[in-house]
């Protein structure tokens, strides 16, 4: 048993990237439908495409200025435990690979939906489907191609030096925050945007083309969930095998590099799991999508334990000494194992606090009949209790991975959390495609038959979407929790005290950002979405005869005005997040760098659920009364009700989901630049 | 110098017992106004007395169990570090006079009201500040009187036995958790219920004498600030003494018990400087009251810095030797002025955040204008961006105390801290009576002159409440710190490692339960008005003539039924409070719930704020539109203002302060019953 079975990793990688390859061809061979179906398709992918372009002008110019530093100080410092120049070599990589998966998804989601559309028109349910879920397997087979592709080829050139391959981790961690953060502003703005203006105020309806910003609103669907999603989750994958791979080495598991070894290989096992998984995905006419997707996702779970429990086996040592203890190998499968269910119930949970079918959301909506007020307060009561049972499940992850396996066990647990994340991007790239069917058919004016099938597609989105949030934020603070373990080692501390006061102050500080931030994002979304408003209003002013259809509205430029309004509204909390480590490591030291690793951890982990979950439970409260409960749409209960998804909105869309960046970015910075703080 | 200038400590509680007894002869002789005056005033004080006699009923069980189950752990354990039965004795002394001093402030604050009615209607806005600061000062006079008289007592009676002295904390405790919990639900459900019932359904105005509510709503102004906000600092004045004196005694600090005398005595100062700073609170007619609080506030506070400087200088040892370092007298000096500094500017941050004369509620304001969903979304994120500053100063706080003074100079932080909690309670008090006195102007029907004074004064009230709002939030934050110092001490830990599982699980899971405490007062908040809802209109359907003014509405059923709601809805978040730290501390240890204790305290502290300063910028923001900005009463703007307003009734009047009893409860009962847990 070799290191050389490390090649398996990038050649699972490039078998993901294959299977992608296969999907894109099944993909683009199908019809697209009408020249009208064709023509809005055509408005959306190419806003999107828009989109990437002008991220990827500011993403170069970051990109070099990180490579720029780390080669800087790398070169002109020296000897053990230094930074390495060659860190900049894998954090540029690290980039690259996480941009092109962002392309490649993005690129076939924009084509995938005008397809499903006319799947279900031309073929039903099951081949609408089939081409929603092809499309988001596309992204979640590049996420995870890419990301062990890149990730195993860094490893085999660098010769699995973590202080350089950690670069890797970081190069993905900053795409996922142009994708999360950036993308978050964007989305929100589009959509505030274009309802305030095109409903409100011109009083036409949804997704109708007269509104100059219905094209940036899908556009950004994709930005959101498609891109901003898949980064968030390249990064919590690429992280979390970055951590054990990092434990691995400086833990010293295994002789001959095995515990370098084991999260690779249950990492490409992983990827032959999703891609068996992908074919139980399949519904009969009249059949329920969702059972078919949960098919698919388990199979994918089940294959994954199986392979988790072979490379334990077959590949550790049956026991190992670390930090003074002796763990088994079974051990370290019990913790892969714990940091699944731990995901997969947290998914759950969150699924239980923002679906219609269950109590909370019924006593949101509920409370929608007394008013605006009361329903933005059990909102918020929701999303507060709904942190308890994620935290007890994390809480409860962190003790059996740390009681099987050590501070190995950690960064295992949120390797076998992400082992089947080609499968969970997948699942949740879907609904985004399946929602852009949705607004294509009605754009185009597709019979109602088309729109009954892609609505049911798209509510089963809702529910993935949801679950897939879940399963962000779990996987987020669990790489997060990783990536620290591997930071202390890294620094060479094994204490960190809470009763010394610089400590403390970490802890409080650190505990105080996620606050901070969210507080910069929300107040992005605002004044980007001032400038959206401004442009909409614009056009109608300014383009004679849009309103009454004879003349076309600008997408472009609102798909543009958007964009810059992100990219500059990101700027702010983005510096946050990149100086805070540093600036504290620097000055006061290492330990207390780790309190406020671990504050924010601890608060961020609990408002991004707590905003996920109210955003998410507010907006199904206003979709169960516009089913004509409590008066249905048009009653003063609805008028409650949309206010409340409004608030949520960039709750849920952008501060909530940016935490999961703050707090992984934090801390991959600070196991990046450790050399320069001891 | 010896122990014996320890009598002092009582000698000084006397003194301000004294002096409460002096204000409360010069208010009782005052005119109590007109007939339809004191009809009105005797309602609301029956009414407030009713809620006190059927608290005391719920918490006499309360104080009952805790002295049985501590008597009994204590008569069945003994050795050394054992629980002792006398801590039943101190805990129930230290409930007692924290009953007392809210009893007496209640008393007298609801006699003042009316006084401060009939004084603006007769001899003009000096007379009318004085009368209403007047009946502040009883409550503040009482607080701090009972609080050192009965320490003092405890303290000179058990010859300083800190593990007895603790229960007097506890006892403090227990009655601050009736005072805000139960209080603050208590004051919101009769707020919601007096305005839903009374203004939306029945179309009467705000303090309308044919609204069966409105009683219950003046009552609920008196029980939220005057006895909530005095129990609440109550707690934290006795809490941060009782940590001091611990610290004190098992540090070793001077040969003779001299870090036990001290805080003692910056305490007997403080009463002395509080004394002398109100009789600086005086206004010409036409003079601004505000100015004339502040000059009372900074007299007392300079003064208390210079008996802080002799009590350091005189009594300690010019340098002392704790845990292997060494610190001088005049560090402590510093230690207890960076805490009175940090209070007094957290205070002015939160007032920054929630005046209409500064940017953020202007903004919140002006946010207004596009609806409800952006007037919440501001405000959320106003809330939160005013975590960062107060942070920031505890931070430094921290600092400057730990690196002066060592673990004791925490401590001694919030005893400097509190040292002007006289002064600091009466300028807070004073806020409720003068909103009183408005309301009985109002169903009076005084002349609008009467009704321009109180409006003046009520509007001072709102910025000194918001800053005592902010000092209380910072006094529990350094309290709960410096009980926490002690606790460590007492458990015999001098590390809490976060790199261990148990810590971390401890710093998760204490987190979250700010989250799930907020969520069920705010929760609690609505059952409990939906039961006043139901009564105030029964009372509209059953009693003949109640609208057009011939029959008398039954005003004491309002205020009973909202008691008993509210005093139900308070068990289950206050066991939460008491169970979670012996349940904690029994199985998983002391380690795990230092985790616990510090989790909850660090996002305790920063959800405190956040709901508090959102709460009160909508309040403010709702203020500046209703004086004609935005367009003034009735417009769009005002009705988003209204329902933000409404969401921050809870968030700033019950949850918000109900965590600075989590906080500090959590840790006083860790702290009594450590030996349990070693």
């Amino acid at each position: 048993m070799g290191t050389e079975l490390m090649i398996l990793a990038p050649i699972a990688g490039l078998i993901a990237l294959l299977f992608a390859l296969f999907l894109i061809a099944r993909i683009t061979k199908m019809d697209a439908g009408n020249e009208r179906m064709r023509e809005i398709a055509e408005a959306i992918h190419s806003g999107a495409m828009a989109f990437l372009k002008r991220q990827y002008r500011t993403l170069i110019i970051f990109i070099l200025a990180i490579v720029v530093i780390i080669s800087v100080i790398g070169l002109s410092t020296s000897g053990e435990g230094s930074l390495k120049w060659q860190t900049a070599v894998a954090f540029a990589i690290g980039a690259f690979c996480s941009i092109l998966a962002g392309n490649i998804g993005m690129r076939i989601a924009t084509k995938a939906n005008v397809r499903t559309a006319n799947a279900a028109q031309t073929s039903g349910l099951n081949k609408a489907l089939n081409c929603a879920f092809s499309g988001g397997a596309v992204m979640g087979m590049s996420v995870v191609g890419l990301g062990l592709l890149g990730l195993g080829i860094v490893v085999l050139i660098f010769n699995n030096d973590s202080s350089i391959v950690n670069g890797f981790s970081f190069g993905a961690s900053s795409v996922a925050l142009f994708g999360r953060v950036g993308g978050g502003i964007y989305t929100k703005a589009a959509d505030v945007g274009a309802d305030l203006v095109g409903k409100v105020e011109a009083g036409i309806p949804e997704d109708d083309p007269r509104n100059p910003a219905v094209v940036a609103d899908n556009v950004g669907d994709n930005v959101g969930d498609v891109a901003g999603m898949g980064s968030d989750l390249f990064e919590s994958y690429v992280g979390s095998i970055v951590a054990s791979i990092a434990l691995g080495a400086s833990l010293g598991i295994g002789a001959h590099g095995e515990g370098v070894l084991a999260p690779l290989l249950i990492a490409a096992i992983g990827i032959i799991a999703s891609i068996l998984g992908t074919f139980f995905v399949s519904a009969k006419e009249g059949g329920d999508p969702q059972k078919s997707l949960n098919k698919g996702n388990i199979t994918a779970t089940i294959l994954s334990i199986i392979g988790i429990y072979a490379v334990t086996k077959l590949i550790l040592p049956e026991t190992y000494e670390a930090m003074g203890h002796t763990y088994s190998s079974f051990g370290v499968f019990i913790a892969a194992v714990a940091g699944l269910l731990v995901g997969f119930l947290i998914g759950n949970v969150t699924e239980y606090y923002t679906s219609a079918k269950y109590n909370p959301v019924k006593r949101i909506a509920a409370s929608c009949e007394t008013g605006t007020a009361t329903n933005v307060i059990t909102g918020v009561a929701t999303g507060m209790a709904s942190t308890a049972i994620p935290i007890i499940l994390v809480a409860l992850g962190i003790w059996a991975a740390y009681h099987f396996a050590g501070l190995y066990g950690i960064a295992m647990a949120a390797v076998g959390m992400l082992s089947t994340t080609g499968m969970v991007v997948a699942v949740d790239a879907y609904g985004p495609i399946s929602d852009n069917a949705g607004g294509i058919a009605e754009m185009s004016k597709l019979p109602p038959q088309v729109r009954n099938i892609t609505d049911h597609l798209d509510s089963v989105g809702n529910t993935t979407a949801a679950i897939g949030k879940g399963f962000a934020i779990g996987s987020a603070a669990l790489t997060a929790l990783a990536l620290f373990s591997a930071y202390t080692q890294a620094v060479g501390i094994s204490t960190i005290n809470i009763l010394e006061p610089d400590v403390v102050i970490g802890l409080f500080i650190g505990g105080m950002l996620p606050f901070f931030f969210c507080s910069m994002t929300m107040q992005s979304v605002g004044r980007a979405a001032s400038h959206m408003i401004e442009e909409v209003r614009r056009q109608f002013r300014e383009i004679a005869g849009l309103m009454e259809g004879t003349a076309k509205a600008d997408y472009a430029r609102c798909v543009d005005i958007s964009c810059q309004a992100a990219l500059k509204e990101m700027i702010a909390p983005s510096l946050l997040a990149v100086i805070v480590p540093l600036l504290v490591g620097l000055t006061l030291g290492p330990a207390c760098l780790g309190g406020v690793l671990c504050g924010t951890l601890v608060t961020g982990f609990l408002l991004a659920i707590f905003l996920a979950n109210s955003g998410g439970a507010w907006d199904n409260a206003k979709k169960y009364i516009e089913e004509g409960n409590y008066g249905g749409k048009g009653s003063p209960a609805h008028a409650a009700a949309v206010n409340g998804d409004t608030v949520g909105d960039p709750f849920k869309d952008t501060s909530g989901p940016s935490l999961n960046i703050l707090i992984k970015l934090m801390t991959i910075i600070s196991l990046v630049f450790a050399p320069l703080f001891i």
